[in-house]
Protein backbone atom coordinates (compact mmCIF):
# COMPACT_ATOMS: atom_id res chain seq x y z
CA UNK A 1 0.00 0.00 0.00
CA UNK A 2 1.10 3.59 -0.74
CA UNK A 3 1.89 5.32 2.62
CA UNK A 4 2.46 9.03 3.01
CA UNK A 5 3.76 10.04 6.45
CA UNK A 6 4.09 13.70 7.73
CA UNK A 7 7.47 14.13 9.65
CA UNK A 8 10.51 12.44 10.02
CA UNK A 9 11.37 12.13 13.86
CA UNK A 10 11.58 9.58 15.63
CA UNK A 11 8.20 8.21 15.94
CA UNK A 12 7.39 8.63 12.00
CA UNK A 13 10.69 6.48 11.47
CA UNK A 14 9.76 3.43 13.78
CA UNK A 15 6.09 3.70 12.28
CA UNK A 16 7.44 3.97 8.59
CA UNK A 17 10.25 1.63 8.91
CA UNK A 18 7.66 -0.87 10.46
CA UNK A 19 5.54 -0.29 7.62
CA UNK A 20 8.32 -0.83 4.89
CA UNK A 21 8.78 -3.86 6.52
CA UNK A 22 5.41 -5.42 5.64
CA UNK A 23 6.37 -4.32 1.96
CA UNK A 24 4.29 -1.00 2.54
CA UNK A 25 5.86 2.14 -0.17
CA UNK A 26 6.14 4.74 2.35
CA UNK A 27 7.49 8.29 1.30
CA UNK A 28 7.75 10.48 3.76
CA UNK A 29 6.94 14.44 4.18
CA UNK A 30 9.02 17.05 5.33
CA UNK A 31 9.23 20.84 4.72
CA UNK A 32 12.44 21.26 3.64
CA UNK A 33 13.97 18.22 2.06
CA UNK A 34 17.77 19.32 1.98
CA UNK A 35 17.36 20.91 5.50
CA UNK A 36 16.36 17.01 7.04
CA UNK A 37 19.16 15.65 5.01
CA UNK A 38 21.66 18.27 5.95
CA UNK A 39 20.43 17.82 9.92
CA UNK A 40 22.84 15.66 11.70
CA UNK A 41 21.72 15.89 15.26
CA UNK A 42 19.81 14.40 17.15
CA UNK A 43 16.44 14.83 17.52
CA UNK A 44 14.92 15.70 20.43
CA UNK A 45 13.82 12.61 21.66
CA UNK A 46 17.16 11.75 21.92
CA UNK A 47 17.11 9.10 18.37
CA UNK A 48 18.95 9.29 15.40
CA UNK A 49 18.39 12.44 12.64
CA UNK A 50 16.13 11.39 9.35
CA UNK A 51 20.02 11.93 7.75
CA UNK A 52 21.56 9.09 9.56
CA UNK A 53 18.14 6.44 9.51
CA UNK A 54 17.24 7.14 6.10
CA UNK A 55 21.06 5.31 5.20
CA UNK A 56 20.16 2.10 6.84
CA UNK A 57 16.67 2.66 5.35
CA UNK A 58 17.83 3.28 1.94
CA UNK A 59 13.86 2.01 0.23
CA UNK A 60 12.55 5.33 2.14
CA UNK A 61 11.65 8.04 0.13
CA UNK A 62 11.55 11.81 1.40
CA UNK A 63 9.43 14.40 -0.33
CA UNK A 64 8.11 17.91 0.28
CA UNK A 65 4.53 17.30 2.34
CA UNK A 66 3.05 18.23 -0.82
CA UNK A 67 4.28 15.09 -2.38
CA UNK A 68 4.10 12.81 0.41
CA UNK A 69 0.21 14.06 0.59
CA UNK A 70 -0.16 13.07 -3.23
CA UNK A 71 2.15 9.33 -2.69
CA UNK A 72 -0.21 8.08 0.26
CA UNK A 73 -3.60 6.09 -0.40
CA UNK A 74 -3.52 6.66 3.31
CA UNK A 75 -2.26 9.35 5.67
CA UNK A 76 -0.36 9.37 8.34
CA UNK A 77 0.46 12.54 10.51
CA UNK A 78 3.22 12.29 13.02
CA UNK A 79 4.94 15.64 12.79
CA UNK A 80 5.13 17.70 15.77
CA UNK A 81 1.86 18.78 16.96
CA UNK A 82 3.01 22.30 16.06
CA UNK A 83 3.47 21.82 12.53
CA UNK A 84 0.62 19.16 11.53
CA UNK A 85 -1.54 22.20 10.18
CA UNK A 86 1.06 23.99 8.05
CA UNK A 87 2.54 20.68 6.83
CA UNK A 88 -1.73 20.14 5.61
CA UNK A 89 -1.71 23.03 4.59
CA UNK A 90 1.18 23.12 1.92
CA UNK A 91 -0.92 19.73 0.39
CA UNK A 92 -2.90 20.04 -2.82
CA UNK A 93 -6.14 19.76 -1.69
CA UNK A 94 -7.41 17.23 -4.03
CA UNK A 95 -4.78 14.66 -3.05
CA UNK A 96 -6.38 14.84 0.26
CA UNK A 97 -9.95 14.71 -0.33
CA UNK A 98 -11.62 11.25 0.73
CA UNK A 99 -8.25 10.10 2.16
CA UNK A 100 -7.73 8.99 5.66
CA UNK A 101 -5.84 10.94 7.50
CA UNK A 102 -4.13 8.36 10.89
CA UNK A 103 -3.09 11.32 13.54
CA UNK A 104 -0.48 9.89 16.00
CA UNK A 105 0.63 13.67 16.96
CA UNK A 106 0.34 14.94 19.97
CA UNK A 107 0.24 18.97 20.24
CA UNK A 108 3.34 18.66 22.72
CA UNK A 109 4.66 21.99 23.76
CA UNK A 110 8.58 21.58 25.16
CA UNK A 111 8.99 25.29 24.77
CA UNK A 112 9.07 25.65 28.49
CA UNK A 113 11.09 22.64 29.55
CA UNK A 114 10.16 18.60 30.52
CA UNK A 115 7.32 18.02 31.03
CA UNK A 116 6.18 19.40 28.40
CA UNK A 117 2.43 21.23 28.35
CA UNK A 118 -0.23 20.72 25.24
CA UNK A 119 -0.34 23.77 23.05
CA UNK A 120 -4.33 22.84 22.34
CA UNK A 121 -6.47 21.20 25.19
CA UNK A 122 -9.84 21.44 27.53
CA UNK A 123 -11.76 22.68 24.93
CA UNK A 124 -10.30 21.39 21.50
CA UNK A 125 -7.62 19.50 20.36
CA UNK A 126 -5.29 19.05 17.28
CA UNK A 127 -7.41 16.19 15.84
CA UNK A 128 -10.12 18.39 15.95
CA UNK A 129 -8.14 21.34 14.52
CA UNK A 130 -7.19 18.69 11.26
CA UNK A 131 -10.70 17.85 10.66
CA UNK A 132 -12.09 21.76 10.92
CA UNK A 133 -9.17 22.53 8.53
CA UNK A 134 -9.31 19.70 6.24
CA UNK A 135 -12.77 18.86 6.16
CA UNK A 136 -12.57 16.66 2.96
CA UNK A 137 -9.88 14.68 5.01
CA UNK A 138 -11.01 11.44 7.67
CA UNK A 139 -9.48 11.86 9.89
CA UNK A 140 -8.95 9.51 12.77
CA UNK A 141 -6.94 9.72 15.92
CA UNK A 142 -5.35 6.72 17.17
CA UNK A 143 -1.74 5.42 18.63
CA UNK A 144 -1.03 8.62 20.30
CA UNK A 145 -1.32 7.08 23.60
CA UNK A 146 1.88 5.03 23.43
CA UNK A 147 5.15 5.16 22.73
CA UNK A 148 6.20 4.88 18.93
CA UNK A 149 7.71 0.56 19.32
CA UNK A 150 4.11 0.20 21.13
CA UNK A 151 2.85 1.37 18.69
CA UNK A 152 4.06 -1.38 15.99
CA UNK A 153 4.59 -3.83 18.55
CA UNK A 154 2.13 -4.38 21.32
CA UNK A 155 3.72 -7.02 22.16
CA UNK A 156 6.35 -5.41 23.76
CA UNK A 157 4.05 -4.91 26.90
CA UNK A 158 2.98 -8.29 28.14
CA UNK A 159 -0.95 -8.51 29.18
CA UNK A 160 -3.77 -6.92 28.05
CA UNK A 161 -3.82 -2.90 27.07
CA UNK A 162 -6.06 -0.58 25.43
CA UNK A 163 -5.58 1.83 22.08
CA UNK A 164 -7.90 4.12 21.68
CA UNK A 165 -9.70 5.27 18.21
CA UNK A 166 -11.59 8.54 17.32
CA UNK A 167 -13.24 10.13 14.57
CA UNK A 168 -16.00 11.23 12.76
CA UNK A 169 -16.34 8.67 10.08
CA UNK A 170 -17.69 5.14 10.94
CA UNK A 171 -16.21 3.62 7.69
CA UNK A 172 -12.48 5.26 8.03
CA UNK A 173 -12.68 3.96 11.76
CA UNK A 174 -12.93 0.16 10.64
CA UNK A 175 -10.65 0.73 8.42
CA UNK A 176 -8.31 1.95 10.70
CA UNK A 177 -8.56 -0.55 12.84
CA UNK A 178 -8.09 -3.36 10.59
CA UNK A 179 -4.74 -1.08 9.62
CA UNK A 180 -3.94 -1.28 13.50
CA UNK A 181 -4.06 -5.51 13.41
CA UNK A 182 -2.62 -5.70 10.18
CA UNK A 183 0.09 -3.64 9.84
CA UNK A 184 0.85 -3.24 13.46
CA UNK A 185 -0.92 -6.62 14.98
CA UNK A 186 -3.39 -4.98 17.24
CA UNK A 187 -5.76 -7.09 18.43
CA UNK A 188 -9.65 -6.10 17.92
CA UNK A 189 -10.34 -6.74 21.83
CA UNK A 190 -7.78 -3.85 22.64
CA UNK A 191 -9.04 -1.18 20.67
CA UNK A 192 -11.73 0.83 22.17
CA UNK A 193 -13.92 3.29 20.03
CA UNK A 194 -14.47 6.35 21.99
CA UNK A 195 -16.66 8.39 19.49
CA UNK A 196 -16.51 11.42 17.43
CA UNK A 197 -13.59 13.41 17.03
CA UNK A 198 -13.83 15.62 20.03
CA UNK A 199 -13.04 12.46 21.82
CA UNK A 200 -9.68 12.91 20.83
CA UNK A 201 -9.08 15.37 23.71
CA UNK A 202 -9.27 12.66 25.94
CA UNK A 203 -6.16 10.59 24.24
CA UNK A 204 -4.43 13.95 23.83
CA UNK A 205 -4.65 15.01 27.06
CA UNK A 206 -4.00 11.57 28.18
CA UNK A 207 -0.30 12.65 27.89
CA UNK A 208 -0.25 14.51 30.49
CA UNK A 209 -0.17 11.26 32.67
CA UNK A 210 1.71 9.60 30.14
CA UNK A 211 4.81 11.78 30.69
CA UNK A 212 4.70 11.60 34.27
CA UNK A 213 4.28 7.76 34.19
CA UNK A 214 7.08 8.04 32.03
CA UNK A 215 9.37 9.92 34.63
CA UNK A 216 8.20 8.19 37.49
CA UNK A 217 8.70 4.64 35.97
CA UNK A 218 11.33 5.47 33.57
CA UNK A 219 10.11 2.98 31.01
CA UNK A 220 9.08 4.42 27.39
CA UNK A 221 6.68 1.76 27.06
CA UNK A 222 4.92 2.37 29.85
CA UNK A 223 0.67 2.09 28.52
CA UNK A 224 -2.77 1.23 30.16
CA UNK A 225 -5.06 -1.32 30.21
CA UNK A 226 -8.70 -0.11 30.50
CA UNK A 227 -11.05 -2.41 32.79
CA UNK A 228 -14.45 -2.54 33.87
CA UNK A 229 -15.94 -3.51 36.76
CA UNK A 230 -19.21 -5.34 37.46
CA UNK A 231 -21.91 -2.88 39.75
CA UNK A 232 -25.28 -4.28 40.47
CA UNK A 233 -26.79 -1.09 39.09
CA UNK A 234 -25.88 -2.79 35.71
CA UNK B 1 -9.98 8.18 63.51
CA UNK B 2 -11.36 11.32 63.60
CA UNK B 3 -11.93 12.73 60.00
CA UNK B 4 -13.77 15.23 58.03
CA UNK B 5 -15.04 15.89 54.84
CA UNK B 6 -15.29 18.83 52.88
CA UNK B 7 -18.27 18.11 50.53
CA UNK B 8 -21.41 16.34 50.85
CA UNK B 9 -22.33 15.18 47.23
CA UNK B 10 -21.82 11.33 46.10
CA UNK B 11 -18.00 11.02 46.60
CA UNK B 12 -18.68 13.09 49.82
CA UNK B 13 -21.33 9.98 50.71
CA UNK B 14 -19.73 7.13 49.49
CA UNK B 15 -16.30 7.58 51.09
CA UNK B 16 -17.71 9.13 54.01
CA UNK B 17 -20.44 5.45 54.34
CA UNK B 18 -17.52 3.86 53.70
CA UNK B 19 -15.07 5.46 56.45
CA UNK B 20 -18.01 5.14 59.27
CA UNK B 21 -18.67 1.97 58.61
CA UNK B 22 -15.11 1.06 59.32
CA UNK B 23 -15.89 2.86 62.01
CA UNK B 24 -14.26 6.04 61.99
CA UNK B 25 -15.50 9.40 63.64
CA UNK B 26 -16.58 11.57 60.60
CA UNK B 27 -17.40 14.70 60.19
CA UNK B 28 -19.03 16.47 56.98
CA UNK B 29 -18.71 19.58 56.37
CA UNK B 30 -20.83 22.21 54.48
CA UNK B 31 -21.02 25.58 53.14
CA UNK B 32 -24.60 26.16 54.64
CA UNK B 33 -25.66 23.31 56.82
CA UNK B 34 -29.09 24.29 56.89
CA UNK B 35 -29.46 24.35 52.99
CA UNK B 36 -27.97 21.18 52.33
CA UNK B 37 -30.35 19.45 54.93
CA UNK B 38 -33.04 21.78 53.33
CA UNK B 39 -32.18 20.63 49.70
CA UNK B 40 -34.01 17.45 48.63
CA UNK B 41 -33.89 16.94 45.04
CA UNK B 42 -30.95 14.70 43.66
CA UNK B 43 -27.41 15.65 43.91
CA UNK B 44 -26.19 16.78 39.99
CA UNK B 45 -24.71 12.87 39.56
CA UNK B 46 -27.66 11.62 40.19
CA UNK B 47 -27.77 10.40 43.43
CA UNK B 48 -29.94 10.94 47.39
CA UNK B 49 -29.17 14.46 48.53
CA UNK B 50 -27.49 14.54 51.59
CA UNK B 51 -30.81 15.23 53.46
CA UNK B 52 -31.57 11.81 52.55
CA UNK B 53 -28.60 10.15 52.89
CA UNK B 54 -28.03 11.19 56.43
CA UNK B 55 -31.46 9.95 57.44
CA UNK B 56 -29.70 6.53 56.67
CA UNK B 57 -26.52 7.30 58.50
CA UNK B 58 -27.40 8.86 61.25
CA UNK B 59 -24.10 8.70 63.10
CA UNK B 60 -23.18 10.60 60.24
CA UNK B 61 -22.79 14.84 61.67
CA UNK B 62 -22.67 17.31 59.39
CA UNK B 63 -21.24 21.27 59.97
CA UNK B 64 -19.46 23.83 58.45
CA UNK B 65 -16.50 23.64 56.81
CA UNK B 66 -14.94 25.21 59.84
CA UNK B 67 -16.04 23.07 62.08
CA UNK B 68 -15.18 19.67 60.36
CA UNK B 69 -11.35 21.18 59.70
CA UNK B 70 -10.92 21.26 63.60
CA UNK B 71 -12.64 17.62 63.77
CA UNK B 72 -10.80 15.60 61.36
CA UNK B 73 -6.92 14.55 62.31
CA UNK B 74 -7.14 14.05 58.50
CA UNK B 75 -9.26 15.82 55.72
CA UNK B 76 -10.95 14.57 52.63
CA UNK B 77 -11.63 17.10 49.83
CA UNK B 78 -14.84 16.17 48.15
CA UNK B 79 -16.43 19.05 47.28
CA UNK B 80 -16.83 20.14 43.80
CA UNK B 81 -13.19 21.19 42.36
CA UNK B 82 -15.05 24.69 42.03
CA UNK B 83 -15.59 25.02 46.06
CA UNK B 84 -12.54 23.80 47.22
CA UNK B 85 -10.66 26.49 47.69
CA UNK B 86 -13.32 28.99 49.41
CA UNK B 87 -14.03 25.76 51.59
CA UNK B 88 -10.36 25.68 53.29
CA UNK B 89 -10.84 29.26 53.36
CA UNK B 90 -13.40 28.81 56.04
CA UNK B 91 -10.94 27.23 58.12
CA UNK B 92 -9.02 28.05 61.10
CA UNK B 93 -5.62 28.52 59.63
CA UNK B 94 -4.64 26.18 62.77
CA UNK B 95 -6.99 23.75 62.43
CA UNK B 96 -4.85 23.06 58.97
CA UNK B 97 -1.64 23.55 59.76
CA UNK B 98 0.40 19.85 59.86
CA UNK B 99 -2.44 18.34 58.47
CA UNK B 100 -2.79 15.50 55.34
CA UNK B 101 -5.62 16.71 53.27
CA UNK B 102 -6.40 13.92 50.44
CA UNK B 103 -7.27 16.21 47.50
CA UNK B 104 -9.87 13.72 45.75
CA UNK B 105 -11.81 16.41 43.74
CA UNK B 106 -11.62 17.15 40.10
CA UNK B 107 -12.11 20.85 38.65
CA UNK B 108 -14.87 19.90 36.53
CA UNK B 109 -16.58 22.43 34.72
CA UNK B 110 -20.04 20.85 33.80
CA UNK B 111 -21.30 24.90 32.90
CA UNK B 112 -21.21 24.24 29.57
CA UNK B 113 -23.44 20.32 29.68
CA UNK B 114 -21.72 17.13 29.04
CA UNK B 115 -18.75 16.25 28.53
CA UNK B 116 -16.99 19.14 31.15
CA UNK B 117 -14.11 20.44 30.49
CA UNK B 118 -11.40 21.43 33.29
CA UNK B 119 -11.46 24.53 35.33
CA UNK B 120 -8.30 24.38 35.68
CA UNK B 121 -5.48 22.21 33.80
CA UNK B 122 -2.26 21.98 31.31
CA UNK B 123 -0.09 24.81 33.46
CA UNK B 124 -1.81 23.94 36.83
CA UNK B 125 -4.51 22.16 38.73
CA UNK B 126 -5.92 21.73 41.36
CA UNK B 127 -4.39 20.13 44.04
CA UNK B 128 -1.66 22.70 42.92
CA UNK B 129 -3.42 25.88 43.79
CA UNK B 130 -4.99 23.80 47.03
CA UNK B 131 -1.08 23.59 48.22
CA UNK B 132 0.13 26.95 46.94
CA UNK B 133 -3.01 28.59 49.21
CA UNK B 134 -2.53 26.47 51.97
CA UNK B 135 1.10 25.48 52.72
CA UNK B 136 0.60 24.48 56.26
CA UNK B 137 -1.75 21.20 54.82
CA UNK B 138 0.01 18.43 53.34
CA UNK B 139 -2.11 18.20 50.16
CA UNK B 140 -1.68 14.24 48.55
CA UNK B 141 -3.97 14.04 45.58
CA UNK B 142 -5.27 10.50 44.85
CA UNK B 143 -8.36 8.65 43.94
CA UNK B 144 -9.58 11.36 41.75
CA UNK B 145 -9.09 8.71 39.00
CA UNK B 146 -11.63 6.76 39.41
CA UNK B 147 -15.48 6.78 40.57
CA UNK B 148 -16.13 6.99 44.07
CA UNK B 149 -17.41 3.38 44.41
CA UNK B 150 -14.12 1.94 43.03
CA UNK B 151 -12.28 4.59 45.41
CA UNK B 152 -13.69 2.46 48.54
CA UNK B 153 -14.33 -1.00 46.77
CA UNK B 154 -10.99 -1.57 44.55
CA UNK B 155 -12.02 -5.21 44.60
CA UNK B 156 -15.45 -4.42 41.69
CA UNK B 157 -12.81 -4.45 39.01
CA UNK B 158 -11.67 -7.28 38.69
CA UNK B 159 -7.85 -8.02 37.57
CA UNK B 160 -4.90 -5.82 38.81
CA UNK B 161 -5.87 -1.61 38.09
CA UNK B 162 -3.47 1.39 39.44
CA UNK B 163 -4.42 4.17 41.46
CA UNK B 164 -1.97 7.06 42.22
CA UNK B 165 -0.79 9.58 44.56
CA UNK B 166 0.91 12.79 44.45
CA UNK B 167 2.35 15.38 46.80
CA UNK B 168 5.26 17.41 47.91
CA UNK B 169 5.64 15.41 51.51
CA UNK B 170 6.94 11.86 51.02
CA UNK B 171 5.94 10.78 54.73
CA UNK B 172 2.36 12.00 53.90
CA UNK B 173 1.97 10.22 50.75
CA UNK B 174 3.74 7.00 52.87
CA UNK B 175 0.33 7.49 55.23
CA UNK B 176 -1.98 8.18 52.59
CA UNK B 177 -0.71 4.71 50.79
CA UNK B 178 -1.67 2.90 54.30
CA UNK B 179 -4.89 4.67 54.41
CA UNK B 180 -5.50 3.62 50.96
CA UNK B 181 -4.70 0.05 52.36
CA UNK B 182 -6.48 -0.33 55.32
CA UNK B 183 -9.29 2.12 55.22
CA UNK B 184 -10.29 0.38 51.37
CA UNK B 185 -8.43 -2.24 50.39
CA UNK B 186 -5.99 -1.23 48.27
CA UNK B 187 -3.01 -3.30 47.54
CA UNK B 188 -0.05 -1.78 47.38
CA UNK B 189 1.32 -3.14 44.47
CA UNK B 190 -1.68 -1.22 42.69
CA UNK B 191 -0.41 2.19 44.59
CA UNK B 192 1.68 4.32 41.87
CA UNK B 193 3.76 7.36 43.19
CA UNK B 194 4.05 9.90 40.38
CA UNK B 195 5.80 12.36 42.27
CA UNK B 196 5.34 16.06 43.65
CA UNK B 197 2.03 17.37 43.53
CA UNK B 198 2.74 18.83 40.36
CA UNK B 199 2.31 15.73 39.11
CA UNK B 200 -1.71 16.30 40.17
CA UNK B 201 -2.04 17.88 36.39
CA UNK B 202 -1.86 14.27 35.06
CA UNK B 203 -4.27 12.22 36.69
CA UNK B 204 -6.38 15.55 37.22
CA UNK B 205 -6.29 15.77 32.91
CA UNK B 206 -6.87 11.63 32.80
CA UNK B 207 -10.28 13.03 33.31
CA UNK B 208 -10.51 13.84 30.12
CA UNK B 209 -10.09 10.38 29.04
CA UNK B 210 -12.20 9.22 31.87
CA UNK B 211 -15.07 11.16 30.57
CA UNK B 212 -14.75 9.48 27.40
CA UNK B 213 -13.90 5.95 28.71
CA UNK B 214 -17.67 6.19 30.70
CA UNK B 215 -19.39 7.42 28.01
CA UNK B 216 -18.12 5.03 25.24
CA UNK B 217 -18.60 1.87 27.49
CA UNK B 218 -21.41 3.02 29.67
CA UNK B 219 -19.51 1.75 32.98
CA UNK B 220 -18.13 3.91 35.89
CA UNK B 221 -16.87 1.21 37.36
CA UNK B 222 -14.37 2.28 33.88
CA UNK B 223 -10.50 2.40 35.62
CA UNK B 224 -6.96 1.58 33.85
CA UNK B 225 -4.16 -0.60 35.06
CA UNK B 226 -0.69 -0.09 34.13
CA UNK B 227 1.63 -1.89 32.28
CA UNK B 228 5.08 -1.73 31.56
CA UNK B 229 6.67 -3.28 28.54
CA UNK B 230 10.08 -4.65 28.32
CA UNK B 231 12.80 -2.91 25.80
CA UNK B 232 16.03 -3.94 25.07
CA UNK B 233 17.67 -0.54 25.69
CA UNK B 234 16.89 -1.62 29.72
Amino acid sequence: MKIGIFGTGMVAQVVGGALMARGHDVQFGTRDVAGTLARTEKTGMGSAPFSAWIKDNPKATLAPFRDAARHGEVLINATAGGGSLAALASADPKDLAGKILIDIANPLDFSKGFPPTLSVCNTDSLAEQIQRAFPALKVVKSLNTVNASVMVSPAVVSGDHTIFVSGNDAAAKAEVQRYLGEWFGWQRSSILDLGDITTARGTEMFLALWIRLYASTKNPMVTINVLQGTTAAR
